[in-house]
């Protein structure tokens, strides 16, 4: 039989296959602390197109399952490793090709980084708007992949919303060229858009084409300190129930503000239970008449304080910290990341709901939350070591992924179904549905190699 | 061998089932005059899901086509009559289930006219902002069956990017839900983004969530007057290239001025020989500055005249116009209509080669254009009965497609491919990916009987 390695080093350039078995093995996982993940064959550092088509190539020919992975910073075990895999790494592939001003687009490889792309946007006065928290480390690729979102999504919509065209390599090693560089186009089916968020199930992406929009007024924010969880969220119903679109409308509990404090020393606890960050940017008297509002209806919800922050570096400080607070978690044990997301108005009887759970499982529930779509970031901590904690967090995981169902809502909003939420994605959708599928992944995976087993898989 | 209508008695009421021939007659094609149609062998307008899971339970089992439509104002013959099939009428299905205001979302079946629904909205303060120039005809499932665009697209965006969720009736007839309620979700791969715009060919929709926005600020109107088309291709590249985005910038030209006057008696083409129309919704005194802005590019352009509009009544005439003029034009003789999308910035190119491919072909083309989004539609007008203009008309076409392609456009921006557009789609797309279309086709449509044929099938 023959071994894939040797195939590809007839393919590939010599020092783009890493054999090292320490550096595979850190290449063979995301942040998904919970996900198992198996061992791999190989690690390949694409640098080109070409590489990537060897890949895809040479799995295919033998049947050996390939996972692509950008920076790793998943949440949901999407990259992890399967047993005798090739992990294919598109980080170095990490040119930012075009960017076109009077076309309001970007062309770049899949392992730029999303804050990277930002700054070379920022600096002809573009903007990329998707913005996932893990920006500074995440790569377009990535976010393409997951479909991230991220906290302008309540204004601006998710990473699919700004993907104009994808070149990726599908199916026994073809190279396609998907979507289009105009405005407007419905030249067959959007197999762009199927792409984006299959998680490297359907195939490896090369290159995006991204949107991009002007720069936008400067920000007004929003601060409201609250004393529980159900006052934030009813703020947040409330603003919805307004009408007001804000830009960003983000909730951070006091387990987190003092995750972020014990790390960072940054005094955020002492104020308040739970803090309430909002945006606007609509330009001139609009954007201070509906920062004015958002501040009104703060107080009205129950908000112990509430008001406009005079000092826009103590609002990038607060944004700063709810940026911060997954890490500073991280360092207080494994985090079980939860993701769902449900109809904006269900925000405060969810936020019980988790409280509920927390209360009724006995474990430790911090909560960050991307309010104003009603995404809900509840993060289950167990410390290392405690049997007997990890299966209460995985009791509370599974009761918040039902209660989310229960309520119209989906098990993740924007970090993927990868492994974590597979059966959640089978409780949340129709077999019918399911069937639908596998029908789409057996029919532009014909090789079955392209990360078999994430996200629809037998859980 | 069963009769598809035998079957169908028993499961369908009868009032459901036309089979009067002049009735079916009328339903047998769209607007898309010189697309042929075939003789179906029954009409159904359908009343519930339940009667659509008959039909395509019966046809799946028999191996009949079906043909979905709505009100059949389509441009590129997706709806017309194959041979033998079942035509499925949705219009009969119009009701508006549900205006979720806090949620900012409404639920309707199918046969609701694009202008209903807009309407029902504006009553809620609430916006739907996909506006075909067919709205008052056409339906909701025709416009995301196509992916329909329309004038505000050029800042709002098209059909798919308000589509939340769907039900359609697919395969051998299961009746599933895709997408989700909520503001966002990645659980599993966008089948409900694939749904859009797929033309009949992988099921039929029978219940559409769609997402709103909240009413906006009252437009102001920019007019310019210009000499030439290529003039007023410069104004919009220069608006373009300004940073603005307008909520609306539409060109117009003499033929279908002209045509409008002979109809409605408007006056219009006394003064102007192509006419643009710009809009911006930016409230307060950002709108101001923006339509000032874009007054001054169009002079900057060559315009002869421009200026804001004073008086909205005025605006909302011209704006009727251009809504009129694709009508105005059909009475003047059967009408081809091009729908090519180029990038922004090569508009002029693009009317330049327009003209030249009239004056080098002998034939008539007016000129409408969503020009903001690159989006074009010469209408290529032949005189009944003469077939020799119909084949230089045909000739037209065909250049005008070519040109568009090698511009790095697409062959259809809105309309969709239909039967018209098949020979284009295959110029435009790689071999490769056309087969990833019949692989997701096969996968999708095992029994073959969803508007076979159409989009992507040989010319």
């Amino acid at each position: 039989m023959p071994e894939p390695l040797d195939s590809l080093r007839r393919l590939v350039p010599a020092d783009r296959i890493v054999t090292d078995s320490d550096v595979i093995a850190s290449y063979a996982h995301d942040e998904a602390e919970w996900a198992p993940y198996g061992a791999p064959a190989a690690l390949v550092r694409a640098g080109s197109t070409e590489d990537v088509r060897a890949v895809v190539t040479v799995c295919a020919e033998q049947g050996v399952p390939i996972v692509p992975r950008g920076a790793g910073t998943g949440l949901s075990g999407g990259a992890n490793a399967l047993d005798g895999c090739v992990l294919l790494s598109l980080e170095a592939m990490d040119e930012i090709v075009e960017i076109d001003a009077a076309e309001r687009l970007a062309v770049v490889q899949p392992g730029v980084v999303n804050d990277a792309l930002r700054l070379a946007c920022a600096e002809r006065g573009l903007w990329y708007p998707p913005d996932p928290a893990s920006a500074p480390w995440s790569t377009i690729g990535g976010n393409v992949a997951t479909n991230a979102g991220g906290l302008c999504c309540v204004k601006y919509g998710v990473t699919r919303d700004y993907v104009l065209a994808l070149e990726a390599v599908v199916g026994r090693g073809e190279v396609v060229r998907l979507g289009r560089r105009t405005a407007k186009g419905v030249a067959g089916y959007d197999l762009c858009g199927l792409m984006v968020g299959s998680e490297g199930t359907l195939g490896v992406i090369t290159e995006v084409t991204v949107r991009l929009r002007g720069a936008r007024a400067p920000e007004h924010t929003v601060v409201g300190y609250f004393d529980t969880l159900q006052a934030a969220g009813e703020a947040v119903a409330k603003v919805t129930a307004a009408g007001i679109v804000p830009s960003a409308l983000e909730l951070i509990d006091r387990h987190c503000l003092r995750a972020v404090d014990a790390w960072r020393n940054m005094g955020l606890s002492a104020d308040a239970d739970v803090l309430l960050l909002g945006r606007t940017d609509l330009p001139g008297e609009s954007g201070e008449a509906e920062a004015d509002a958002m501040a009104r209806l703060f107080k009205e919800a129950g908000a112990t304080w509430s008001a406009r922050s005079s000092d826009e570096a103590e609002a990038d400080a607060l944004f700063a910290a709810r940026r911060l607070a997954y890490p500073a978690l991280e360092r207080l044990g494994p985090v079980l990341t939860e993701d769902v997301c449900v109809p904006r108005g269900l925000v405060p009887e969810m936020l019980t709901r988790i409280e509920a759970a927390a209360a009724d499982t006995g474990t430790h529930i911090a909560n960050i939350a991307h309010a104003g779509d009603g995404n809900l970031h509840p993060l289950i901590i167990a410390p290392a070591g405690d049997d007997a904690a990890r299966v209460r967090a995985q009791r509370a995981f599974d009761r918040i992924v039902a209660d989310a169902i229960a309520l119209g809502g989906t098990v993740t909003g924007e970090h993927g179904v990868g492994l974590l939420k597979r059966r959640g994605l089978h409780d949340e959708l129709d077999p019918a549905v399911i069937a639908l599928h596998h029908a789409v992944k057996d029919a532009l995976d014909p090789a079955g190699v392209f990360n078999p087993g994430k996200v629809f898989g037998t859980p």
